[in-house]
């Protein structure tokens, strides 16, 4: 196996083919055309930073799965996918965001000539990257075909993580730990953003140990003072204020696995607010992983985190985390679950969450969360390892 | 204008505007809605990496643009975008991957309430993050209006850049540079692959001066050896070896706005064929670059760099750029105009584009390319200034 052959061994992928057939059958889905990169490279392996063009994996019910994209990157799949040549495909460059063409239109002759353009196919309608126009043009060149809704159809399945997984994200984790350490130990006033987030990206890179960088699905998010107040904001080129909180939203990445952990922390004397919203986070956070355990549902953990805000004032409808594991760009989420009021999930042991309650206030934010692992019993495991607090410093 | 303000003035946004509405017009639509976060940027200024949630613009034919996302998601318009708050409309929380509502049951809503769910409105069928399943609902919820597909109308817009832009783009070039000069430097044997991205990005991230450094669409891809046979792997965790060439595609990246960058380095004595290739390519790019002129088409630009390689017998039927400037990920480029045979967009001054010849070949990869700015008159120039030539260390 080369340098970027698929990380797992064919016994993996084959638990996660019969994993996603079974979900095909139950859905009454004869092949699926799967286009989020994650599930591609769930199923397949493929890794290569291609999406940003029409591509795609082939699930038929039975035989390999095919990877489906533009000519030139299928010299990529030849190098990631663990399929051999002839379950790659790869279509004409004149297709490429053209205003004549449609790469689906090859898609669709493609599945005409195995036998498969009739019977009822799945698609990622609400995934990336799976355009209206994919659809419309897909819909169009295979008359004999039903398109069937398979959003999200492939994440369920991933869902409870092997074995293999979880130990690719507990390497991760690290990376994670580390990256945020560093975030607080340089943070000080007179520091930029940007030259702090230059000094934690080439830490992601670098990893730890054997473990080498690879990308997140996002890029560090780290606003200060009142920009902490909206969750997605980047950086900026200001330096770091006295009286002024930074929450640090990171994730190491290892062969595509995140686990993202988020501290934050206030350089001087933080305001009595906050450090009563952090004490309340905390105890929340406490009571959430005490809850979050196999037999309790999604939402328990919600409530569990909530409460102890609550009793301070804070009223936070929003979800407060989501399964995280293999992922791109541009979400490190699975886009399954939620955990909030209304899900009902089912946790079981193997589960991943990022249970992530930021607070975002008029004026200040505030992050600190944890990736979780639901165990066989008992409270969840945090993956990483990092003191639980409102961090502050000089 | 706080440090996240938009970074242009009024009357650089009021050009977008009478552009895009001029655009509209000819379209024979009413009213626009855009998803495309480059799209979003340029006509109202608004930055977060919140695209891996519904959120768009809505441009009517009168008064401001209305910035629409996930409800937690306005705290962030509000510090980015140049409207005032009664333009900014955020979605609650519960519609955020919900298997039972989507937010553009709640965007249909707004245009209804707004008197705007009639007539012809524009909708980004395949322009990034506007899905199937969107189409589908929005199509549903708004049985008075008609969808026009509206693709690319904004990307057009786009192609020839304001002096500000230009501006702006310059100041990305010499952190273009900065980070190709330092990959060149620092590449020897024995270097692992993800420690000198970790250099390449810490640079990137400083900047060059004032100019803080932000992330480009595209992460770097620096594949070597065989990998580099393949244009869109990224790195992994091997050494560089002697004996195999390895290409730096980057981009430095300024308020969004790109200028991208590709040099290749050989560690020790290149194979013949892999000189040939190279000076038939810089022959080539010189040859392009006396093509790309005001009143040439694009396919001028293809044709004057693929004549010097089909003399050495390289065939490349690919596309050899595509514009490029303002650009969130999965991609920098801007997806309209393709310097390839039969593409006949009049180059005009202003227009920029990544004039980007990659060469895979079997077993090896090559990568020398420029950021181009047409002119007045005469040939176009380049952005970024780094000797272009196979560069060959010990």
């Amino acid at each position: 196996m080369g340098p970027h052959a698929a990380p797992f061994d064919r016994p993996e992928y084959d638990r996660r083919l019969v994993a996603a057939r079974e979900a095909m059958a139950r859905a009454g889905i004869d092949l699926l055309f799967v286009t989020d990169p994650s599930n591609q490279n769930w199923l397949t392996g493929y890794d290569g930073w291609s999406f940003y063009v029409h591509q795609g994996v082939i699930l038929p019910m039975e035989g390999a799965p095919v990877w489906w994209g533009r000519l030139q990157d299928t010299a990529g799949a030849q190098r990631t996918v663990w399929m051999g040549e002839d379950r790659i495909l790869g279509y004409d460059d004149h297709y490429v965001q053209s205003t004549t063409r449609h790469p689906m239109q090859d898609l669709a002759a493609r599945l005409i000539g195995m036998g498969q353009g009739g019977g009822r196919i799945g698609v990622e309608m609400d995934n990336y990257y799976y355009s209206a126009k994919a659809h419309a043009v897909l819909e169009t060149a295979l008359p004999q075909a039903t398109l069937i809704d398979a959003t999200a159809l492939v994440n369920w399945c991933r869902l409870v993580k092997s074995a293999p997984e979880i130990a690719m994200m507990r390497r991760a984790a690290r990376i994670s730990e580390t990256i945020a350490r560093l975030a607080i130990e340089l943070a000080e006033p007179g520091l930029r953003k940007n030259d702090l987030v230059g000094e934690v990206m080439r830490a992601a890179m670098r990893g730890v140990g054997e473990d080498w960088g690879d990308y997140a699905a996002i890029v560090p998010l780290m606003p200060s003072g009142a920009d902490a107040s909206a969750p997605h904001l980047t950086w900026n080129g200001e330096e770091m204020k006295r009286g002024e909180a930074t929450f640090f939203e990171l994730s190491g990445c290892v062969r595509r696995y995140h686990a993202p952990l988020c501290r934050t922390v206030h350089l001087g004397q933080p305001p009595a607010e906050m450090v009563s919203a952090s004490e309340a986070l905390c105890e929340g956070l406490e009571a959430g992983l005490d809850a979050a355990r196999p037999g309790n549902t999604a939402q328990d953990i919600a409530a569990a985190l909530h409460a102890p805000l609550k009793r301070i004032g804070i009223h936070r409808p929003n979800r407060c985390g989501y399964p995280v594991g293999l992922s791109y760009p541009p979400d490190w989420g699975e886009r399954t679950a939620s955990l909030r009021k209304g899900d009902l999930t089912v946790l079981e042991p193997g589960m991943t969450f990022h249970f992530m309650p930021g607070i975002w206030m008029e004026g200040w934010g505030l992050e600190t969360t944890e990736t979780i692992l639901i165990r066989e019993a008992g409270p969840a495991e945090t993956l990483c390892d990092l003191d639980r607090k409102l961090f502050v410093k000089p």
